[in-house]
């Protein structure tokens, strides 16, 4: 068995941090040589979780085939999130909490997907599985994986697992998951020092949509305004970087942690399919509110899948 | 939650059918509603399996979404392979030891894959993992698809962890494993009894290698000349089924379960491709030996997907 890179998607929040990390060790104990590593550098968010634990950011790799034959996924399955060269390496490990969209493999390997809030949570199932033993810096950075893409709990993308295993990782990490929880998130919702390229484009990721090619940012504030103040330049981001990536659309979901709404940003084309995938129509300052919705994954794709496809 | 069919591939083996008999055992135990269905008959083979265990065979399904909105596989992903109107209806789980290849779907769900020899043996420890007795006739099904899918562990495909769950399942099913195992295969390869069409296209599953449509037919024997005593006839059926069928390749694996050899039988384009994947020769009878060769799924559909798709 040689050595193995375990990664999550590009553009890395808290919980493809924290899984990569948590998987590397898992597999560390099973007697496997692995290393997590990132494609990009941490959000504010990451940064603020991994001081809070005192961890070292991961090394970022650009490429995988220069260094390994076989790497192992976290977080993430769709090709178009993940290194550059992933079609010149194996996969031999996907744990994953999204929906299965463009993955195709040569050979048999080893998945493990369920549809829980975090794969925070699911690597926390498979520790306790084993019997293997979290140690207290890596069950902080589940904790805050699990934070960060449940929004403490109030996304809809919350299942019990995630409610069981939030207790359990507080415990482990000796914080009070509440309190710590809202100072991380509040640590990646400082926008005054964002550049606009960061807030529209710092979590985005691109779906193949109806032979379309969607890009779609998620921001995190405390206050919308401190987005839409904002907002001419950021449109004249988003303009430029579907010119040079070839977005056909780009839409930012601005979401307000802590009333759990959001205000979706458009640019580009299909408007239309925009506006039946959440049934509503676009204003004349090409915003639309969602109420309710924070999940990028359950609340944004889903419908914009299904009218874009349908 | 609303009931859910669980059902195998196309052209069901015992593995197949084992699976999807135990999945939804499994479901029932955790209080969902599931029913196993298969997509097609029992093979000599499972038939003469359900006999031992006396069980009737599963009810046989065209379709899904008359009856279901969503639905459970198992030993398969490929939709090709699937139910015809899978589009219609959601996949809520995964059960498989195959390739990931053409399965997408719209949102999370719950996959456990593993590259181990049969999907009897992932099932067999799931129950473990959850502490589900599992009942004997259950038992005895997954263990006939643990010797089907890895012919008594010879296969290369065979891991640790089936060669742990057989001894496991026999004394769960109250029977000697090698013995009633070669009876079983045995059942299976009575070839004067099946017709040309069962033969070539019984336990065959469709490839898009490469924009091709590649079939793969494989046929177990105790002889190979009980086989290739037919070729002519074969071939006729082979071409008979490309054309109605488009097939571009169509081959057919012919494997002595006895001495775990096996001989390939071609017909239709690409013979180029073919002779590339295992680096030998076609013979003038369009056949080629494959010492060694058991696996499809390993030894067969690897090399193949290379060479077309190289």
């Amino acid at each position: 068995m040689t050595k193995e890179l375990v990664f999550g998607h590009q553009n890395p929040d808290t919980d493809t941090i924290a899984s990569a990390m948590a998987f590397a060790y898992y597999q560390n104990q099973l007697g496997y040589e692995a290393e997590a590593v990132a494609l990009g550098e941490p959000n504010d968010e990451t940064k603020f979780a991994l001081n809070q634990f005192g961890l070292k950011p991961l090394r970022v790799i650009e490429t995988a085939a220069n260094e390994v034959e076989s790497v192992m996924l976290v977080d993430h399955n769709e090709p178009q999130q993940s290194v550059s060269d992933l079609d010149q390496v194996s996969v031999s490990h996907v744990v994953d909490h999204h929906r299965i969209n463009g993955f195709n493999t040569a050979a048999p390997l080893y998945m493990q997907l369920r549809p829980f809030g975090s794969v925070s949570t699911i690597l926390t199932e498979m520790f306790q599985a084993k019997n293997i033993n979290i140690p207290a810096e890596i069950a902080g950075m589940l904790l805050s994986g699990l934070i960060s893409d449940t929004l403490l709990l109030k996304s809809p993308t919350t299942t019990d697992h995630d409610r069981e295993a939030l207790p359990y990782l507080a415990k482990l990490a000796g914080v009070d998951a509440d309190k710590y929880g809202l100072e991380m998130l509040k640590a990646g919702t400082n926008l005054a020092a964002k550049s606009d390229e960061q807030i529209v484009d710092g979590d985005a990721k691109t779906f193949e949509l109806g032979g379309t090619k969607v890009r779609i940012g998620q921001v995190n504030t405390v206050d919308l305004n401190d987005v839409f103040d904002r907002q001419a330049d950021l449109e004249t981001k988003m303009n430029e970087l579907s010119a040079t990536n070839g977005y056909d659309t780009f839409l930012l979901v601005a979401t307000n942690i802590l009333d759990s709404d959001s205000e979706l940003l458009f640019v580009g084309a299909n408007a239309d399919k925009v506006e039946a995938a959440f049934d509503a129509k676009l204003n004349d300052q090409h915003r639309m509110a969602l109420p309710g919705v924070v999940s990028r994954k359950k609340q944004v794709v889903p419908p914009l899948t299904a009218a874009f496809e349908g």
